[in-house]
């Protein structure tokens, strides 16, 4: 079926696949987040002064400034690029985002980056309003319907507000502060209930066409199911958002990176890099971690090993059970651990010959396992790029059956598709899913103790982020955390053990 | 009239005024961003890597950034305490801000510093709605009117939409992007405006209310004159207030620190020291700035010299006129530094006896020289505090004659004054004003020179960000350009000359 390419060139990784109507489909896409040569160290053995375990964002973030302030950073990352869950492909002059992909100024980490890096300029808008159908579709349980874009901006907020309006205010009240989740001790409450409890509850208030439209927006949110995905966790995008669905669309997917999360990644790296203070190894994934008091050893799965004063981990929620750690970690992290996150989002990028769908959006709760689609840019070719998203739900692994990718695709909306391009993050051994996305009582039981330090080994991760949790935003937030954390501790000469 | 304290202990700085029925006018007030010994430098003379003059947000967050990467960083600054246009005052348990107030998560130079110093759960809400008089008053031409706060902001809402509405979108067409503000070059026409001049385009569709709310509003902004503040530079404030009524409040005047303004500075100051790399100079105002090429020297006005590789101005705008710059600034600059901005911002405090009036607030367009001014907390006496605003229309030297200080609040509506609190901005010789607010033309005109370096001079300031201009936000925005820039050019040991 799929072949790998074993002739890829230095700047191609691993993951990902394209599919093309001339040469089928293949392992592997190009990206600048691609660092070559993969390793960097020193010729002897030292003992660093901080490990940190993956180059996403956080790691990013945390090696850079642990590099910035004068410390000696290792970077260990077990794939072939930076940026986790969040990296760019640009095939044939065009960017397709391969996960994480729209930032806001309202993402107060996200932004302070773009700023200093200087890249406010370097943005644009997906969506496009201007000429072809400029419609969207609606297909609910009772047909696909058609309407205008503020028909469905009107749909939206009225059904999403229905949905998060706990408190008469639109969440105001129940969740004032976003950065503060628990600052009104009410809500918790509301991360008893699955988002199938909650849509129970005001069932009676929706049209079918509003039920529908939140369905779908709900599987785009969480990739995982209605019936599992908790409603506190939504209550927090809302509040993030500004309670209100245009903020839901402003900051969620509208603006992103004309040259790809990739080229905003490697000014990270790029820094890092500038201070001399760093080495790197890629391809070199963590197996055991192990905190001897005074130093933490890493071992590789290829039996490599490197010592450090403090670990920062930066590893998934999801994949951290598949590491072994010395001693062994708490019952209530390995508990969440065990649980993980819902999120097996689909994300399936789709270059087409209609020039007409580049202002088309869709859902669809019934004919496709892809549940939301919009026009996301135009390539160089003049052609229309759709991004569409499935989830959990009605499940789709792209690579494995080609041709239902396809149907899928074009079930949507009738297309003509040149080229697909999508990384499967279900079979991902580095990610074993998207964003984070939890279930109900999840972040009650669990949140504090992923926070929680063990011994000489700090966790940071988006996953447990305090504001925009699962974003690229709360990445930056973790790295920032934990970088501080270790520059102050390593500073004053204080070990804490 | 005034007696200065020479008794007046180490924590207590020389700005800002108190005046009680019990003790009078009285100079100088405690704050926490007083830093004493004031002086710590190194014992031979030394070349620094940068020298940062002045240390509020933006000097503070440039010291700070240089110093962590390992930079030798000189602070001079002329007062005896951190946090130049933004800092409190702790009078008897109760933080009053002299300066710079509020803070929002959609800042996010500033959110990034709160969410890294672990401060988000340090913020309050500065209005009540919960009991007493509950109520708004709007003094206009017409007369008294008291209508509730849902009233209040309809009226505003209304009033603000209209005057910022150009585009049929509420400005989100003319300006999409805040932090990128001439994205829609169509934009730059309304810097050729007035807010005066953009009354008058809508001045038919605005009920005598809305006029009063809307001019009102104006001045509290800007500080200055309807007739000579840009209309574009309301927009853009505007437009980082997300289009709307709601978000000017929120993000303007919503969120203050419980333990004020300085309780953040010092994250800063304390984060800078630990470093070990920061030497500074207290009551230390620049006199000239001398570029030798390889070395910029300082001569202060008490006539100490002090040199390093680089110079990072964090100078205002207003007070730049009264350095000496070798070699002479670019034509451009000086015409800005000569045109300088227009807020006269007052702003005074009052401790009163009424608790009634914790949930009021009122506007005054017509008998007192304070515009604008709300309930804004309750001291550990019981007592209300409110906090009002004046502008240079009809302008107030609020120690100059306490009587008509004490008319001026008495006049907003009745209430037993306690105490009065306030910072003179207008006569502040390192201030010269309160923050940026700009006449029409000055930022198409400026606002690139005054961004450019000059030889080793680095000018960094609120006053001339991109993104939230005139805020603590722009102020960390303008320190984390300059140190990034700085400790570049250092770390690649080139010189730019």
């Amino acid at each position: 079926m799929a072949s790998m390419d074993t002739t890829r060139p230095a700047h191609c990784s691993r993951d990902g696949w394209e599919w093309t109507k001339q040469q089928g489909l293949r392992q592997g896409v190009p990206s600048i987040g691609v660092i070559h040569p993969p390793t960097r160290l020193p010729a002897t053995t030292v003992v660093f002064d901080v490990i940190v375990a993956g180059a996403g964002y956080t790691g990013l973030t945390a090696a850079r400034d642990a590099a910035l302030a004068g410390l000696k950073v290792l970077i260990l990352e077990a794939r072939d690029r930076i940026g986790g869950r969040s990296w760019s492909s640009n095939i044939d002059g065009y960017p397709f985002e391969m996960g994480g992909t729209w930032v806001h100024w309202g993402q107060p980490h996200v932004w302070r980056e773009i700023s200093r890096y200087n890249m406010r300029d370097e943005l644009e808008i997906s969506q496009s309003y201007d000429g072809g159908v400029n419609h969207f579709t609606l297909a609910s349980r009772d047909g696909n319907k058609s309407m205008s874009h503020p028909e469905e901006d009107a749909l939206m907020e009225s059904a999403l507000d229905k949905f998060a309006n706990v408190d008469g205010n639109s969440g105001r009240v129940i969740m004032p502060y976003p950065h503060n989740a628990g600052y009104n001790p009410e809500v918790w409450k509301y991360d008893k209930l699955t988002c199938r409890d909650r849509i129970d509850q005001i069932a009676g208030t929706l049209t079918a066409d509003e039920l529908c439209g939140l369905e779908g927006y709900l599987l785009m949110t969480s990739g995982s199911t209605i019936e599992t995905m908790s409603f506190f966790e939504f209550l927090h995008w809302w509040a993030l958002c500004g309670h209100t669905y245009r903020g839901c669309f402003e900051y969620l997917i509208k603006y992103k990176f004309r040259g790809g999360q990739s080229s905003f990644a490697r000014k990270f790296w790029d820094e890092a890099v500038s201070t001399g203070n760093l080495s790197y190894a890629f391809n070199t994934p963590a197996a055991q971690i192990i905190d001897h008091g005074l130093e933490v050893e890493v071992v590789s799965k290829g039996g490599q090993m490197f010592r450090a004063r403090r670990l920062l981990s930066a590893i998934p929620l999801n994949v951290l059970g598949t590491v072994g750690f010395t001693p062994e970690l708490d019952a209530e992290r390995t508990a969440a651990i065990k649980i993980g996150h819902l999120n097996q989002c689909v994300k399936v990028h789709a270059e087409i010959l209609n020039k007409e769908l580049r202002t088309w959006s869709g859902i669809d709760y019934t004919t496709s396992k892809l549940v939301y689609a919009f026009g996301d840019g135009t390539t160089p070719a003049g052609n229309t790029h759709i991004v569409a998203f499935g989830a959990m739900r009605n499940h789709l692994q792209p690579e494995e059956d080609i041709q239902e990718t396809l149907k899928s695709v074009t079930a949507l909306t009738s297309m003509d598709v040149d080229r697909l391009v999508f990384h499967n993050w279900h079979k991902d051994e580095y990610a074993k899913g998207a964003w984070f996305f939890p279930g109900r009582g999840f972040i009650s039981s669990y949140h504090t103790a992923l926070r929680a330090r063990h011994g000489s080994i700090i966790f940071a991760n988006s996953d447990w982020a305090v504001g925009w949790r699962s974003f690229i935003d709360g990445a930056i937030e973790e790295g920032t955390r934990a970088a501080l954390e270790v520059i102050q501790e390593l500073r004053k000469g204080k070990s804490n053990l």
